[in-house]
């Protein structure tokens, strides 16, 4: 069988007040959802470990195989890939910021004054070559950016150039080993050519005309290798693809070999959208053996808050089930679930167990039949996160016995 | 927010026919534990893992973070903290025995004749400086007792002294290596002081003629090395202290770099030390981030057989919970549980997992009022002792993410 696997970012929830002490998950009107679960078991999963927050990216690694304490590779990495950097393994990413420094070189704002506004432009003109190294920049939220570098002898072995404090001049990089040497090299080139090119951008002309920030410095720390993940599709042997729109899922996503199939323009933020990529997901199925399924506005709830949101979001998610998923259900595998739990009590992802559901045709069933953070201790599963591509490999007859 | 961790000593129990099959907890009456159940949420941990008859020590080093098959290091050096000796990291414990030997120095009883009175007269002379070593000896039961070695060049690499059979002299200890040369040297000449010295003892000439066995050798065995552990406050960001009575316990407490808060002359036997143990760490809690209580009774309840007297703590433990601990519910994070199960139809402890209960301001509740280790299969945890410290910290969001 087809594997559809499909994460409601940040699912988990906690009891909310304007609910009635319900989470989100219990609140919402879920037809198809409970359906799924009577037709098959549900339970809780720990994405990592039991009391480990996960964040979207160790989750998603987890969950696809890939254990985060060998392939997480920190911040750097996986910031940029949710920039929407294309990164490939090798490559070195680092945390960046948009800073002020004065006409002294010294720095005066961290921060570029928390700068909102036309980051993309300053972005552009700072990818460049330098030598035979490529050097990627984009921007992130606010003042936060990502620099990589790409090319032979490129390493982490370098210091920062952030003096991690205003009043002082960004730090000459230095190579903290002699594989760092070139690396060195490189970043002093790119600091010095970026204060040149931010200078004479329009928009920081505009800027100090009206008396703000300008952000004319780029201060870069945290250097992180791109891990080089085994390929999903010759691991598993089956081709495999994603639905996802927010850049840091579908860039791990696309570094582990996953097809991209998420519609254009699609956020998942309205009814439209959510039912655009469960339809994306059925279409994909035809093609490939394995769909995972990201969508982002449980997440965004949770952390906006918005209970009463994420009650709606889920409803939204649970009729676009009806329309698509459920229609092919007794052909494939499903499997619904979140990457962590961010409630809309704590606005934050926590490490509260997630519910998840597995149905398939000829399964189990555990008689549990609403599908909520609650009920789900009644149900059939307790898995961790590392568990998760056997349960579905073996749910889907595409597993070899261990032994004989 | 800060966190409360209540251990009540071998708190899992099984049915227990003189309470019409019920365990202890099972029959005891708890409104306040009750309560917090409610409140918040219960299960199942198993302290180590499943099948795994955890020792209190090994129990308690796990809950606290640091891994027991790691820096268990043996009976030697946690007997030793159990007699009550302030240990340090470094330091290399024996288990140790007073034996009778007879004129030709042949061991003719290698317990004493089980001496049961007066030992700690007898250890205290042994107390020595041998050369630049400081030699501790206590007195355990019986006829059990600690030797410990501290200082320069003292490590495990020697042999026993103990012959492990009647009609033998004891051995003359060597070492098994370069590296215990010295600690072999120190404790042959512990051996022949400790001769002389306890030949000379009043305890000794009374029971010379009374004609019972005399206690006039010491037989040692099993060296430790007592792990150097990293400071728990450092480890986890947090100050932290403990209460608790039994030497094992403090001395593990101790060991980590816990501050301990405990009342003078408690031995958590009466209502009244129970509730002084409470009310002192609901103290410390002003002071300290963490605290760490270890209630006995139930343990030595269940030791004894007496589930009745087992299920009477538990209602002091619950009473004095409902004077001290309630009062600040919505506040801390309480987490109440026990170290393993000491059944009191087995009169020993066992593997079956411990019911745990967490409670902490805006938790999930999974709806199950009745705290005992029935209803707790159908609450919310499933733990392992080695998670303890990440659910707690996470609970009281004092964990970091793990990733973005």
């Amino acid at each position: 069988m087809k594997i559809l696997l499909i994460i409601a970012d940040g699912l988990g929830d906690r009891p909310f007040g304007p609910l009635d002490g319900k989470t989100p998950l219990e609140a919402a009107s879920k037809p198809n959802l409970n359906a799924l679960a009577r037709e098959g078991m549900i339970g809780l999963i720990d994405p990592i470990l039991p009391g480990i927050i996960p964040g979207s990216d160790t989750s998603h690694l987890n969950y696809l195989g890939y254990d985060p304490f060998k392939y997480y590779t920190g911040r750097g990495p996986f910031e940029a890939m949710g920039t929407g950097l294309k990164l490939k393994g090798g490559d070195v990413a680092f945390r960046a910021n948009f800073a002020t420094v004065d006409e002294k070189g010294v720095v005066t704002d961290r921060r570029a004054g928390r700068i909102r506004e036309g980051t993309s432009d300053l972005a552009r003109p700072l990818n460049m070559r330098i030598e035979d190294v490529e050097v990627l920049f984009r921007e992130g939220t606010e003042h936060r950016a990502a620099l990589v570098l790409r090319g032979e002898g490129i390493t982490t072995d370098v210091s920062d150039n952030d003096p991690h404090a205003e009043g002082l001049k960004p730090r000459e990089i230095v190579a903290t080993n002699e594989n760092g040497k070139k690396t060195a090299r490189i970043l002093n080139e790119f600091y010095r050519l970026s204060l040149e090119i931010l200078k004479a951008q329009p928009l920081n002309s505009k800027r100090r005309a009206e008396g703000m920030k300008e952000a004319n410095a780029i201060l870069y720390r945290g250097g992180g290798l791109v891990p080089t993940l085994p390929n999903f599709n010759e691991r598993y042997s089956l081709k495999a693809g994603y639905v996802a729109a927010v850049a840091l899922v579908s860039g791990i996503c696309r570094l582990v070999g996953l097809k991209d199939f998420s519609p254009r323009g699609v956020t998942g933020s309205t009814d439209t959208d959510v039912k655009a990529k469960f339809a994306a997901a059925v279409e994909a199925l035809k093609e490939v053996d394995f769909v995972l399924v990201n969508v982002k506005g449980t997440d965004i709830a949770g952390h906006d808050g918005n209970g009463i949101g994420k009650k709606e979001f889920i409803e939204r998610i649970d009729r676009a089930l009806g329309e698509t998923v459920m229609k092919i259900r007794d052909d494939i595998v499903i499997c619904f679930t979140g990457d962590h739990s961010t409630p809309a009590s704590a606005k934050e992802h926590t490490s509260d167990p997630v519910p998840i559901l597995l149905r398939y045709h000829g399964c189990r069933r555990d008689g549990v039949g609403e599908f909520d953070e609650i009920n789900a201790k009644d149900g059939y599963l307790r898995l961790k996160g590392s568990d998760l591509m056997n349960v579905l490999l073996s749910s889907a007859n595409r597993a070899e016995k261990y032994g004989a």
